[in-house]
């Protein structure tokens, strides 16, 4: 996968290249290879893509992965993967990848975490052993980790939460993002991005991104949000959110979401994603498709003799019926999560691939309205797309 | 994987191309390509070798894979596997594919099963439904599927039986395997094995090889071993089984076995082989090397910077180290038993090379005692084989 190493970058920046209402594509050029935003990062929470080779990842388009400090750190350790060589050589992708702080996950373990001014000390959930992470800590593991893009260290608050405690709260992530910032290690083409966090309010998201940019980090993540607040408020919080990011570096919208979720955010100037949803939805039998989700283990599809999408342009496009991915998840067979995942991302990034073609040719909003009434629509009917007598 | 295709055959036959000792090079020809003899089978029980894509397992150098009519009569059902223009089209295979009969499995489900003379009826493992088979419904079925080779059916006793219970179990498979091949249709480069049966009984299976030679088939098979006899047994019974059949046709050990075991069989005049043993050791972490067996959850593997094997040639090989498996099957994820199923059908598809090679160059004992006696070496030390460093 040498590919990634060809156009490698000595700096880590985003260049613009179109831009379409708020929505913007540019390249975020990285030690590890360039990536052509807006971008969707397929997530490798343990050091793998959940029953994917990383040669079909690669061959849907993806050109960045994020990897979990938490799960790393605790399995196989920090220190193994840099015996390793790090997360890229561990884990057979040379291309970029971006690491998490911990702080999201450390957060969600309710009673097993203690959070201090200095830290968070917390039990694994494997085998209860105790833990610590700081922003100097979260920050030293993801150097270990070879991480191509590093997060600060952060608090993510549970909502709702009051103003005054999303403000406490907002207040030490940016102390800790300083500390984070301070502990980092620059590298050629590596990075660091900041996380705005301030919940839905305004003013709290304005000290935040204030904060961060005068710290001065290579990229700016929009953490706090998609932890159930719903899309409207999501949206209404982008809104006045992105245009407090400074207008030349990337912005990551965190644990985004459902491809409406994903256009809705492009569309107010979002650049980077990541999310569980098209691989763990991989897993359990439901495809996404040009015409919103199917749930494979459907009856309905026991003898549907067409592929899952017409559109589908992967490696793995037309080679497989809905009925073969029927009889696979109903025999618990572990190549029907490996060929939806597979289908999933290709669906993401291909989704994304058009997205970014309509912002360099003007033409987003009509793209919106489009696949927002395909989405509507519902399955193909056997009258819209017949099914082939594949009989013998 | 059209590369099956370019030398289909009009007519199925196995022609020889050397000999060494009691042991035979060649190649079997059949509608769906052909396949270098000795070949190794891997098992796609229900239309899915378990965690493999299909050109991953094309990419080992399997030629030919199997399929269990057992289980696909029950799910999808023969009907579905046909609308869906048999098993090749379904499953993404368009090289040669065998299937058993569904003898064997039925046998094994005891008290779910009566058998009577003209067949047999039992009990779904899935949902407890009564199904039935016989030589034509069995026979019947691969059709549908669109087997290459199809199985005669037969029963096949559970060991240690008295030569009597033998005996008529024997002779009531040839009255089967008589009728089986009634039912069988010819089609250009398809064809029909039968089973020698007869436990480890000389003159039980030289009747039974002289009635299914009078009935005449493209292939036989070497039945009813296996079956928890033992490796002397099996090689004893071997001896004088397969001078009892005919030089021109090729020969199958059904279900078997260890690497020791396809050697040994190999040097006693058999062909083709099929056995679960590979690609479910892959599931259970353990991997197949050139030194015996590794049990990739062992500790001691959290550490190891090496391959799993120096001698891998696969597509995957050098790309993992034996910590990063280790990892895998420690947390639990799908891509452990993935890519040690690959590796683990890489090796025994290495091992069927080497042994093809040693045959048709005349060193096969030679060959027979290097490989045996690097099995009995254990894993390779550090000090013959030194852990690479490839800390950051």
């Amino acid at each position: 996968m040498s590919d990634f190493l060809t156009d490698s970058a000595a700096k880590m920046e985003w260049k613009p290249e179109a831009k379409c209402g708020m929505a913007r594509a540019g390249h975020l050029h990285t030690r590890h290879g360039t990536v052509p935003t807006p971008t969707f990062m397929p997530v490798g929470t343990a050091g793998t893509v959940k029953g994917m080779m990383m040669d079909s990842v690669r061959s849907t388009g993806a050109g960045i992965v994020l990897g979990n400090t938490y799960h790393l750190m605790l399995r196989p350790t920090a220190d193994r993967v840099q015996k390793l060589g790090g997360l890229h050589k561990m884990m057979d992708w040379s291309g970029p990848i971006l690491t998490d702080s911990g702080g999201f996950q450390v957060m969600s373990l309710g009673a097993l975490r203690k959070i201090d001014e200095d830290g968070v000390t917390f039990r694994s959930h494997i085998d209860g052993s105790k833990h610590r992470l700081s922003p100097e800590i979260s920050t030293d593991i993801q150097f270990k980790l070879d991480a191509t893009i590093s997060m600060a260290f952060d608090e993510c608050p549970a909502l709702p939460a009051t103003p005054e405690v999303l403000r406490k709260s907002m207040e030490m992530s940016m102390r800790w993002a300083a500390r984070s910032r301070e502990a980092f290690t620059q590298r050629e083409g590596y990075g660091q991005f900041g996380i705005v966090q301030g919940g839905t309010e305004k003013d709290l998201r304005a000290y935040s991104a204030k904060a961060l940019t005068d710290i001065g980090f290579e990229g700016y993540a929009i953490g706090g949000l998609a932890v159930g607040e719903g899309q409207e408020l999501m949206f209404s919080t982008l809104d006045f959110t992105t245009p407090m990011l400074p207008e030349d570096k990337a912005r990551y919208l965190m644990g985004v979401g459902t491809p409406d979720d994903l256009l809705g955010a492009v569309m107010r100037g979002v650049d980077m994603f990541d999310c569980v949803m098209p691989s763990r939805a991989g897993r359990t039998a439901r495809a996404y498709t040009e015409r919103g989700t199917l749930n494979l283990r459907n009856a309905r599809f026991a003898d549907d003799t067409r592929p899952i999408t017409p559109e589908d342009d992967s490696p793995i496009a037309g080679r497989y019926t809905r009925a073969y991915l029927h009889h696979l998840f109903r025999a618990n067979e572990m190549l029907g999560p490996m060929l939806l995942t597979w289908h999933n991302l290709a669906y993401y990034q291909r989704l994304m691939r058009k997205i970014r073609a309509a912002i360099v040719d003007g033409s987003l909003p009509e793209l919106a309205q489009s696949l927002r009434a395909d989405w509507a629509k519902g399955d193909w009917t056997p009258d819209e797309w017949p099914l082939p007598n594949l009989a013998l």
